[in-house]
C-alpha cells in the first residue's frame, strides 16, 4: 500500500552510507542551482526515501528534480512566504518552488497552533510537489500531535463510473504518535496503483492487470501505454472516487489552491512535476482528549495490537524494517542509477 | 455507495407525506418515553431519512430506537453538557443519551469556531449512535462551510490480511457547498457493505456474495449468517482497513472516547446500538481560500462538473432525486412497516 517500491537487491549494486546518501543529494542539487535552503530541504527527504528503501522516493528522485528544474516552470531558490490568517492556520506560499521547505517553515507554527487550539491547518501554497506524505505526517507525530496530509497532482484518474480523468492520483496519508515505537503511519494513492507502476509496466513491455486503467476511448485496457494515454482508476470503486474528489475540494479550492485539472493544464504537456497546494492538519491528542491520556493512548494501543497481533500488517512496517537495517548497514543501490545520479552532480569526489 | 437503501415500491405500499412522517416518528419517540428534546431530533433525522428514500434511515429506525431504549442502556432524557477546551474545540457530552441532540446543541458552535479560526471541531462523546452521517455534514454544508463527520461502532470488521473483528463499519461522510444547489456530500462505511445488507441476506436466506465476509475461523464465507458470526471486511483491501484504523483513532482515543472494541465489549451481547464518540470537523472556504472565494467556487464546480458531465454519478444524487420527489408527492412506506411502527405508538390517530 504504501506509495514505495522496494528495489531488487543483485549483484551490481552497491552499498551507500545514510550520510552518503545525503551528501550525494546536496551535490546534484546544488550543481544544478537550488539554493542552500532547498536543496537541504530536498536531501533531507530524498534521503528518508532511500534509507526507507523506498526507491521511487530515494536518489531516483533526483533524475526527476533536474529534469522539472530544467524545464524552467520550478524556482530552485524562491523563499517561502509565511502568514497566518487565523489563530488555528497557518499559509505557507511555496513561490513556485518545491514544497519540502515550505513544509519545514510551515511545521513548527501548524505544531504551535495546533497545541494551542487542539486543531490547526498548514496550506502550502503555489508549490510543485514530487514527494511521498510519509515523512511529513511522521514529523507532525513525533511532536506528539496527530496528522493529516493530502494533495492533488495531474489529472490521470477517472471518477468511479467515468471514463475521462478527473482527479490526480491523490494521496492521503495519516500518522499517529505512539509511545516508544515508530508512529501508526499510513501514505496511499487514492489511485488503484502509482502512477509510476504503470509506467513500470510501459517500460518493461509488460501487461498491466485488469481494472488499473482504461484506454482513451473508455474501454478497459491491460495495455499500459494504452492506460497511460487514457486514465487510470480510483481503489475502491465509487468510495475511492468520492475519497478522491474530497482531496480534489480540500487541497485545492479550499486553500485557494489549483485542482489537479488545472495543474494539468498549466503543465500543457511539458511534463513536469505538478504544480498546487498540500492541505495538511494536526490534531492534539491532550487537549482533545478530556483529560485521560493515558487511557486514550492504552486503548489506542489495544486496537492496534489487536490487528498486527492476529498477524495482519500495520501499513509502514515494511519502511520501518528497512529504516532499522539501513541504520545499521547502510543503503543498497544499483550502480546503473548511482552512475546517473553521479553524473548529474558532474562529480568525482563522492 | 450511499449508506441507505432504496426499497422496493409495490402494491401493499401507502403514502404518507413528510408532515406525516414526523408526527408518527414524534408520537412514537415521546410514547416510548423519549424527552421532548430527543424526540424531536431524531424525529427530524428519521423523516430525513425516510424523505430521502433511506428506507433503513428512515422509520425503520424507530423500532430500533425502542428495541434499544427497551434494553435500558440508552437514557432518553438526559440533556447534553456543552464544554469549550479550546477557541476552535466544542466538546458536547451526549450522557448516554442518543446523538442527535448532541449534534443539534454543538452544530452554532462548531460553526461559530470555523468561521473565526478557519477550521474548528466538534467531538460528541459519549452517545449511542445510529443515525447517518449525511444529514450532519449537509447541515454543516448549509453554513457555507465543508464538513467532515467519523464515528466508530461496533468491532464487526477485520483489518485487511487479518481474520478476526476489530474496527466498526467505520462511516467516513464529507459535504462540500455549491452554490444554488445540493451540496457535494458522501457518506460510506469503510467496510465492503453496511451490516444491514449481511442481516438482510442472512434473514432472507440468500447467499453472499465472495469477498464480503470472512467466518469465525477466518476463512471466506458467502453464508450470511457465518459471516455476522465472523468478520467483515473493509473496502478497498489495505487502503479501507487503514482508513478504517484512522476513524478508530481519531473518532476514538483523540477524543477520549471508545474504540469499537469497547464498545463491543460494554455492549456484552445486549445487541444494542453502539455506545462511543464521534469528530466532526468544520472547515471555512472564506477564511482558507487566500481571498479568491469566487474563483475557488469556480474551479470546485468546474472539477465537480467534469465528474457529472462524462455521466459518472456524484454520491448523493440518488437521495437528492428522491427528497425532490417526496417534496412533491410524500414518501410511500410499505403497509408492513407502517402498521408495526403504528403499534409502537399505539397510537390511532394518524
Amino acid at each position: 500500500m504504501q506509495r514505495c517500491t522496494g528495489g531488487p537487491v543483485n549483484t551490481d549494486m552497491i552499498n551507500l552510507s545514510i550520510d552518503q546518501v545525503y551528501d550525494l543529494s546536496v551535490d546534484v542539487l546544488s550543481r544544478n542551482g537550488f539554493s542552500a535552503p532547498h536543496t537541504a530541504a530536498i536531501a533531507q527527504t530524498i534521503t528518508a526515501g532511500q534509507r526507507d528503501d523506498c526507491q521511487s522516493h530515494g536518489l531516483y528522485r533526483l533524475i526527476v528534480c533536474v529534469r522539472t528544474l530544467q524545464t524552467g516552470l520550478v524556482d530552485p531558490a524562491a523563499l517561502p512566504v509565511v502568514t497566518h490568517p487565523t489563530p488555528a492556520v497557518v499559509q505557507v506560499d511555496a513561490q513556485r518552488a518545491y514544497s519540502l521547505l515550505a513544509f519545514q517553515e510551515g511545521l513548527p507554527h501548524l505544531a504551535e497552533k495546533a497545541k494551542k487550539n487542539g486543531i490547526a491547518v498548514l496550506a502550502i501554497n503555489n508549490c510543485f510537489h514530487f514527494s511521498a506524505l510519509w515523512p511529513e505526517v511522521e514529523a507532525i507525530a513525533a511532536l506528539g500531535l496527530a496528522g493529516i496530509a493530502m494533495t492533488p497532482s495531474h489529472s490521470w484518474v477517472a471518477p468511479a463510473g467515468g471514463t475521462r480523468p478527473v482527479f490526480g492520483t491523490n494521496p492521503l496519508a495519516f500518522a499517529w504518535p505512539r509511545p516508544g515505537a515508530f508512529p501508526y503511519v499510513f501514505d496511499f494513492a487514492t489511485s488503484m496503483v502509482a502512477r509510476g507502476e504503470i509506467e513500470l509496466h510501459r517500460r518493461t513491455g509488460k501487461p498491466i492487470p485488469e481494472g488499473w486503467a482504461i484506454d482513451k476511448y473508455g474501454q478497459p485496457t491491460t495495455d499500459a501505454a494504452a492506460g497511460m494515454d487514457g486514465a487510470m482508476t480510483t481503489f475502491g470503486s465509487y468510495k475511492g472516487s468520492a475519497l478522491s474528489t474530497m482531496i480534489e475540494l480540500l487541497a485545492g479550492p479550499l486553500i485557494g489552491d489549483w485542482t489537479s485539472m488545472q495543474s494539468q493544464a498549466y503543465d500543457a504537456g511539458a511534463g513536469a512535476t505538478p504544480l498546487h497546494g498540500e492541505l495538511l492538519i494536526a490534531l492534539d491528542p491532550q487537549l482533545l482528549g478530556r483529560g485521560m491520556l493515558t487511557a486514550n493512548t492504552a486503548a489506542a494501543e489495544a486496537m492496534l495490537d489487536a490487528i498486527s497481533g492476529q498477524g495482519a500488517r500495520l501499513p509502514s512496517e515494511r519502511r520501518f524494517k528497512a529504516r532499522a537495517k539501513s541504520e545499521q548497514e547502510g543503503v543498497w543501490v544499483s550502480r546503473a542509477l548511482y552512475d546517473e545520479v553521479r553524473k548529474l552532480g558532474k562529480s568525482d569526489n563522492l
